[in-house]
């Protein structure tokens, strides 16, 4: 394959654009289609939280394993606090105490209990814990003051967790409390989903690294840095994030190192230094190149080998836009995770209305101001503080000419919230 | 201090609880003075997002510094394509081509244009871009077919941001495109409040490692993992996490190691065994200790020189419910995030009635079934399984006796949905 462009007009074929772009919804469900490579690992359950299991967890003990006291108090037999109250006040003998993690000191029997705390084994004999408040205390006696049920403030065996019971399933994403129960049943480790490996590619011969100062007509590469964060926020395991100069040598090579997900930004629409496209269709397949969305538009995909490939804008916003709707989804998707934009979601009314066209899905910054959703108004994809003055977006599907004032719509929130 | 318990009476004159509950706002608000202390750090831009800001950023730069072009397309003098038409095609001869982070081959005059890719600086004499789409291109000669304004397709020189704007304020949850806009801007690093450091202590004879199976009267450490991951979530920087022995020597030494928050379960109420809150209160202050809360009433609040202490219960529901409304709280507060609850909320009819006490907080375990909020029905703190079969909870304050059947309630998620 050639690509060098030598002559006006074949730059011009290139630079007249797309023959045909794709709807959003149809890249969608080819994408959705390509995660299903997913593998697991095994990991210590303590950097488990959020990861998701690739597991069925049964547990192999009960929990707890022996009748525990639930309360500090006295364990005594309920039978004799039958007819106890305050104007028939029933003596107990102290025999011994009860504390967590060793075997009772004695059993008792009738007339007799067992000062306990909370979590030690109910001794032998008793079937019922009187909180401490609940009794009178006269040296080695307590005085009953009323009567109680059977088991009452006994944890029974298995009651929390019971062998052989399935407590987390397959699928599930990690939370604290799981990581809790997982220890609880002697769990050290536990298998959950890979997270896909991330190669970042960012191709421009105009692009500083990060920390240098913009220069003439030099800019600093900060499409990089945005991805391998959003990539990082989606579970994905960033393996390398590079400048590649917009030559076809070094970029085909970079495009072949082996990852799950290439992110590639820059060079991936149809203008005169573009080999990005070309490259991918070389390697691989470019199954989709130019989407009927703003912004976005140029936005390209396709597979090298296994290797799920996006060609995302150079323009900021645009490449923001097109990581959300899609590559975003995917990393998710590869970890197992939700495939929900990774957004709080609120409804508010329009200030003013938006427009769109029917056939093409839109990305509008907006603005909360005073309860009300407010475009943010500038003038492209380029700038990236359209999306930094912004409070989140709302989508205009393809089936929508938009919205007028007042409408109430879903407005996805930058900010987490918390 | 004598911390041996010896006569019955003494050991029981401490199980027999607080002397006076505080109800859980006036801890929350003397919780929120003692946060104040915050420090602040610089780190590397790629490793800032989800961290905030500790100061205000002023751009030194203009982002663009130079006219660049939006599009693929011709740069031209707006007033040569006066009067152009699809009937009146006005020829332009090719002069030259910009590319981005090159300074233009050459000006134009009138006549003339340049073949210009997106993102270069647009050459001197052009005012306008035209896509090239809506020329007719003729060997070194294009055809124009429509007039066009002066400026149109031109990023103008700080039109993303201006050499002297303040572009992200103090105090910002940073995003992955302010990330973008640092690296544009030229910031290699930037001012974030520090992670507050955490210790947390779990301490009971009774508990065996991770990674142990549960063993007779021994259990195994679940809430240690537990507040590992919650503490990490919120933001802190956990420096150690161990068991220690009910025993004051080892305690009061483990409680004297330095950190910004200690997070303490086990042995924090009243029982026999329960040394901590007499440690906190020799080492430094015992502010509370009882909450009129359910579960969690035995959680207990304090300080040992700056350092905030949490007792948190030992049972793993009222730990956990104990740290979501207070510790995390203060973690987050201590690394400048918000004070919200960091789960997703919704609002949803109760399918029963929950009740609840005038005077005391309720955290009631839920889950939704068929778009319906019903308790998850357990028999305490002790089953950690309730947290992980309820898909959130609900708050039940003080001031209210419960929610009738039907009653919309603000459900917290337990999941955060992607």
């Amino acid at each position: 394959m050639k690509l060098s462009a030598t002559t006006h007009q074949a730059d011009d074929v290139r630079m007249r654009g797309f023959k045909q772009r794709s709807p959003v919804d149809d890249i969608i469900a080819w994408l959705d289609k390509q995660t299903i490579t997913q593998r697991n690992e095994a990991i210590n359950i303590q950097d488990a939280n959020g990861r998701v299991l690739a597991e069925d967890v049964v547990s192999q003990v009960n929990i707890p394993d022996f009748k525990r006291s639930m309360m500090d108090g006295y364990a005594i037999m309920a039978e004799d606090a039958q007819g106890a109250s305050s104007y028939n006040q029933l003596p107990l003998h102290i025999v011994g105490k009860a504390m967590p993690g060793q075997a009772a000191e004695t059993a008792i029997s009738s007339g007799q209990t067992v000062r306990i705390m909370t979590g030690a084994p109910v001794p032998e004999g008793a079937d019922a814990v009187l909180p401490a408040e609940n009794v009178e205390l006269h040296e080695d006696h307590i005085f009953i003051m009323e009567s109680v049920a059977q088991g009452r403030n006994i944890g029974q065996i298995g009651e929390d967790i019971q062998s052989g019971q399935s407590v987390l399933q397959d699928g599930r994403r990690l939370r604290p409390q799981d990581i809790a129960l997982l220890a609880s049943i002697g769990r050290q480790t536990i298998k959950v989903m890979c997270r896909p490996h991330v190669q970042i590619i960012v191709t421009g011969n105009e692009l500083l690294p990060v920390g240098s100062l913009p220069n003439g007509y030099h800019i600093v590469n900060s499409n990089g840095p945005m991805l391998e964060a959003l990539a990082r926020r989606d579970g994905g395991h960033v393996e390398r994030s590079t400048i590649i100069a917009d030559e076809p040598t070094h970029l085909r090579k970079a495009m072949l190192n082996e990852c799950d997900v290439l992110l590639l930004s820059g060079g991936t629409s149809v203008g005169e230094e573009d080999f990005v496209p070309l490259l991918l269709a070389e390697l691989g397949e470019l199954k989709f190149h130019g989407v009927t969305m703003r912004p976005s538009r140029s936005t390209g995909f396709g597979k090298i080998g296994n290797k799920l490939v996006f060609l995302l804008p150079g323009n900021p916003v645009a490449c923001l836009c097109a990581y959300d709707f899609f590559a975003g989804r995917s990393i998710r998707q590869f970890a197992g995770q939700h495939t929900q934009w990774p957004y709080p979601q609120i409804r508010k009314p329009l200030k003013h209305k938006i427009s769109s066209m029917i056939g093409r899905t839109d990305y509008a910054r907006v603005k909360l101001v005073d309860e009300h959703v407010e475009s943010v108004s500038v003038s492209g994809a380029a700038n990236i503080s359209s999306t930094t003055q912004a409070d989140g977006f709302v989508i205009i599907p393809a089936d929508s000419e938009g919205y007028p004032a007042q409408a109430e719509v879903d407005v996805f929130l930058y900010d987490l919230g918390y």
